[in-house]
């Protein structure tokens, strides 16, 4: 199979890394899934690993997304800054070692608030590419830290990182609610209430009190009360969005989170259309395709 | 001195308890404070405690306030419902041992949102009960949870947790802003930055995450980021209040953080009234007055 391959891909993140063997026409022909994430690397560890790779896949260039190009990760690939579009990525790619490149991340350097990507711009800016949203597109990338995605024409122009994920995992594992976020979180009764409180929320730290206060009077069960404490937070977070009746959200990455979040959106008012897998594979063949 | 005194009036806190020698026109005759908090007490410590205090200050009759009313205290003094009134709280005082009484706390138990407090009671009706602010007032209490408090004619009528100051202790020590926020939090440039954005914020965990994208794009130093993150947050916290300038907002509780929400109340538009010392012990004098 691996035969037939013309370059690696790689989406290379800070937990876990996913390669790719892609043929010349974008056809993944092999894969591999592994945690050699940036997190389990030292700057000294990626020549062996890039090694290691081309032993299990192949001896191809490799181009790579994510993390890996970040000050904690093998070399810094500078932020571009927006509006962005995959000629951009392609043009400012770093050639860390001979034959490997990392595409660069996107920054909103010179307005009014700065925030960075780094990996999500591949991702969507392949769902494009591949046809799997169309070129002016609002996108949602749920996960540790959400980001919303504004596209025009085909390049990123602005985007808002929320914290949502994060907070959550802190909440559950440290300080005051941790006691009483152990249950699971699922669609339910419970989390459609904390998604029209989070919707409504002035400030979501107030709101989030509501957990406590709400088990502590018998106003919640202890078993909902992370269900209800997750719809909080995502509901906040879908209400950043003032826009969301305005346009379909494009969903990226689906999973039990992707879920959540669509059922959020929806009850902000919007309407969330789920981008298929491959838009990482797409973005990335994309970016090679143009440097070769 | 403390042959004076005709009661024992403790403020029992989660990590630290206050203890007064009370004579019986209210001047406090001795004291002491320690860190027998609720936390580091097992329910069996409790009455060896109380005769220890009595030991140390006197054997006299006791009323204590705070967490050790709580459900992971002493003995649960159930919360009584708002409206609640100096008296409300002494006539709902539970006699957790002889002579030894617990005051309750307040819940907001019917209405749309649910919240509790413990101990805050007696401390913003007692500077009421000492002429130190007006029966119709707004306080702001800062700490782990800030809690803003409307009174009407001596009455806490409505209250709302905000879980401020955790979250800034858990961004602090986990997650990924961590390392950069070791920095002093303390009133500056950055500090005020932080607290127009946070003001201004839609969802503050989105408007969090430019600390981390601000010093990745050199648009803040990485030594101001500590403040800028408190300003955020603290700026999304008084932001909670959109009568802030309507009426003074008596703020409870000095030191550097009271400090930090004064400037904070200013930048909002509202007039910080600082709020001597004694609130508790006044409060505490005049639920143990009509008690007996």
């Amino acid at each position: 199979m691996a035969g037939r391959a013309a370059y690696l891909a790689v989406d290379w993140g800070t937990t876990n890394r996913r390669a790719y063997a892609v043929a010349a026409d974008g056809a993944v022909v092999d894969s591999l899934q592994d945690d050699r994430g940036v997190l389990a690397m030292t700057r000294d560890d990626y020549p062996a690993s890039i090694t290691a790779l081309r032993e299990r896949l192949g001896a191809y260039p490799v181009i790579a997304s994510g993390m890996v190009g970040s000050s904690r990760g093998w070399r810094e690939a500078p932020y571009i800054a927006a509006p962005a579009t995959l000629e951009h990525l392609a043009d400012a790619s770093l050639e860390a070692a001979p034959g490997v490149w990392i595409v660069p991340g996107v920054a909103l350097r010179h307005g009014k608030r700065p925030d960075v990507m780094r990996g999500e711009e591949t991702q969507v800016l392949g769902a494009i590419r591949a046809g799997a949203a169309p070129p002016t597109a609002l996108f949602c990338q749920p996960g540790t830290h959400n980001k919303w995605i504004d596209t025009a024409e085909g390049a990123i122009t602005a985007f808002t990182t929320v914290m949502t994920g994060e907070i959550f995992a802190l909440l559950r594992s440290h300080g005051v609610l941790a006691e009483m976020l152990d249950g699971a979180v699922t669609d339910g009764a419970a989390f459609r209430r904390g998604l029209r409180r989070g919707i409504a929320a002035q400030n979501v730290l107030a709101t989030l009190f509501e957990v406590r206060a709400g088990v502590l009077l018998d106003r919640l069960a202890p078993g909902d009360a992370a269900a209800y404490a997750s719809g909080i937070l995502i509901g906040a977070d879908v209400a950043t969005r003032e826009d969301l009746a305005q346009r379909p959200v494009h969903l990226l990455g689906g999973g039990a989170l992707g879920d959540l979040y669509a059922v959020a959106i929806r009850e902000a008012g919007g309407t969330p259309v789920a981008v298929p897998e491959g838009s990482t594979t797409a973005g990335l063949h994309a970016i090679w395709s143009l440097r070769t």
